[in-house]
């Protein structure tokens, strides 16, 4: 263990943390123990977070904030989890309101029996619960051109890990009897633009959900109640929320988000389209833009790291940007295709510097540099970017984003 | 798998959701995919649960709400995690509305450097995270006298799981110097009341947390807001809220939470007392009291088991009143001390029966029978009740608590 209790306690003592002398009977006044004691607040039905937490989602103002992208604070997390309440949210129309009594997902097109499925049907099927983390295609798509937000929340606010539960979409296929020929799933959404995508039938059969349970309670509104496909390790846009209809084709829709959007122009002119799989990819998340280091001396380096391909195997740390790597300290369990968080000692000597972090999943892909990533794809992408990410720390402990 | 495609099919077409035919072009109408969709609401900030959803924590009415206890609707719940928003709570004098900025832990007693920490300070040690369960010692008290509530939540709901992050009380302990001769920590929340706890103090340089991170966000004030210490495998009220004090000491403080209250009459009239260890135990969550089966046919009985001791190992389940008894299907990751969440296809015949689950743990540990617990330890007990709980399946789909 790198970081033990002798280390911890210079630190504590660095910190001027210790009191010196006992804390004598008496003395429990001055420590505030013998304040008087106010009631608290009653029982409560429904709890709320408190007054002094002011986390929230960040989205550009707009005059259609029906559309867009609203972003999680990551500076802030904890753990590997993100609260419902601060997931990530990308809208094309709005968020539609579902009474679920009413909701219905129809399954239709080359099946031999076409399905209405009601919420309560649905729930009455054999049912499994992943936590999975879930990525915008476009999660950090400043990074490209270098014209990043300037904290984490801004540049790299689009990913976001739930714990999900539904049932398997290959059940109800089954049920529903795929006709031969049938390659597609055409996914559509209830909200008013009908967002839809093409899903290869090899990945609708295999590990898809059908999910109605977020975070141990009904999928949130914002995240597509009462029913939204999950698709691990695919981008979020392909995880389409309010699913109300599955279309078995032969063909794919060539639809609006899988070809003027969510799809990659490369180099040479050409389109990398149907481009569902993200890569291993990682960030710091402290320190990292906009955090302030008060004083040099010891401090835990912490972020998150995720591959749609699996577990995340290591994750290496440069603190003198580039030079030297070392190993983190990855929080278990790592779960496949979920936010893995990884942890390192650090001691900040006052001296400028450039950290960043990069993640090596299960499948032994190493997350790229910047440049690499580049040199492979140009800079006319959008979606995609997990190139590793470096945060410049001043001499000052003021901390930036390198690429905003 | 028991509950594979084949059956899966069956399930859906008996129960009629079939529709018949194809769907055409023209017929989307008629399955309300082409209704006229209207615009969403915008991307917010911070969100919220759907206006359909009405599951709340239960109290019972009373003229002092400060203290008390409220219960999860595990009736409702899906997935293996609890929602912030809906953990139990038990308190004694309310909920204080502490200012992060301003709180500190003060760790003072027999120890060499006595310290007295901020937030910012215990944060910036080094942290880990834990998905653990927490069970109050009074949960499912009811059922030793068949008294107990007539729904899952109101005779179980005392129990709720969270991914908690935080510092190790050991490093903070070892920091400050425990002096030769200290064998207990004195924890002490800044509630009004003041509620204290005696801990071992090999407990304390095992596994305890000072946690300030639940479900990835800071922790709720009805859980403890900024401070709780996190006790593996004990008893909910061990787990001090709003701490502000650990006094290393050499005896133990006999203090009314370990003495008048989270204590055990035996029939021999001697008493249990520091009964910190919660043993393994399961419950159906559904079909659970006040469930309502509305026709006979295929169900997924589901339910949650957790062990103080560590991982839960196997669930086996009778639907027939406890002659015969099958494994229930366990979901990944069983991680320790951890809620467990096991499944089992059921087919309801229509016929009067009882259902039960019996949890065993890596330990090998299995969750008694009531009469088996009882006869162990009488029915002067208000606490540790764990004894295998039975729900009655009337033939008219009805549910009902055996021991309400």
């Amino acid at each position: 263990m790198m970081h033990g209790k002798r280390s911890s306690r210079r630190q504590l003592l660095r910190m001027g943390a210790a009191v010196g002398g006992g804390i004598l009977a008496g003395q429990r006044k001055a420590f505030g123990l013998d304040t008087p004691g106010k009631l608290g607040i009653p029982l409560g039905p429904y709890g709320e977070r408190s007054p002094f937490e002011k986390a929230v989602r960040w989205r550009r103002e707009s005059k259609t904030p029906e559309t867009g992208s609203s972003f999680t604070p990551l500076q802030d997390s904890v753990g590997t989890l993100t609260p419902s309440s601060l997931h990530y949210e990308r809208h094309h129309a709005g968020i539609p309101t579902i009474d679920p009594a009413l909701h219905r997902l129809v399954i239709h097109g080359m099946v031999d029996r076409p399905l209405s499925l009601s919420m309560a049907e649905i729930k009455r099927l054999p049912s499994t619960t992943r936590t999975l983390v879930l990525e915008c295609g476009g999660n950090s798509a400043g990074e490209w051109a270098a014209a990043a937000g300037a904290d984490v929340q801004r540049s790299y606010g689009l990913v976001s890990c739930s714990e999900w539960t539904g049932v398997r979409l290959s059940l109800v296929l089954a049920a529903a009897g795929v006709r031969p020929g049938a390659s597609w799933v055409i996914a559509e959404g209830a909200d008013a633009c009908r967002m839809e995508r093409s899903i290869p039938i090899a990945k609708a059969m295999d590990d898809i959900l059908l999910a109605y349970g977020q975070n141990g309670e009904a999928i949130r509104p914002a995240q597509g109640y009462p029913l939204r496909l999950i698709i691990p390790g695919w981008e979020g846009n392909t995880n389409v929320k309010w699913l109300h209809s599955l279309k078995l084709t032969d063909q794919a829709y060539m639809a609006r988000d899988e070809t003027a959007k969510y799809s990659d122009l490369m180099p040479d002119g050409k389109t990398r389209i149907f481009t569902y799989q993200m890569e291993a990819k990682s960030v710091i998340t402290f320190p990292s833009g906009g955090h302030m280091l008060p004083t040099p001396g010891p401090y835990e380096l912490t972020g998150l790291a995720w591959s749609g391909r699996g577990r995340i195997e290591q994750v290496e740390i440069t603190t003198d940007g580039g030079r030297t790597w070392v190993k983190a300290t990855l929080q278990e369990p790592r779960l496949p295709i979920a936010l893995t968080r990884f942890r390192l000692p650090w001691r900040f000597d006052g001296q400028d510097t450039r950290i960043a972090s990069r993640a090596i999943d299960e499948t032994g892909y190493v997350q790229p540099t910047r440049e690499a990533l580049i040199a492979a794809r140009g800079t006319n992408s959008v979606y995609h970017y997990n190139g590793i990410k470096f945060w410049h720390v001043r001499a000052d402990g003021t901390v930036t984003n390198v690429e905003a």
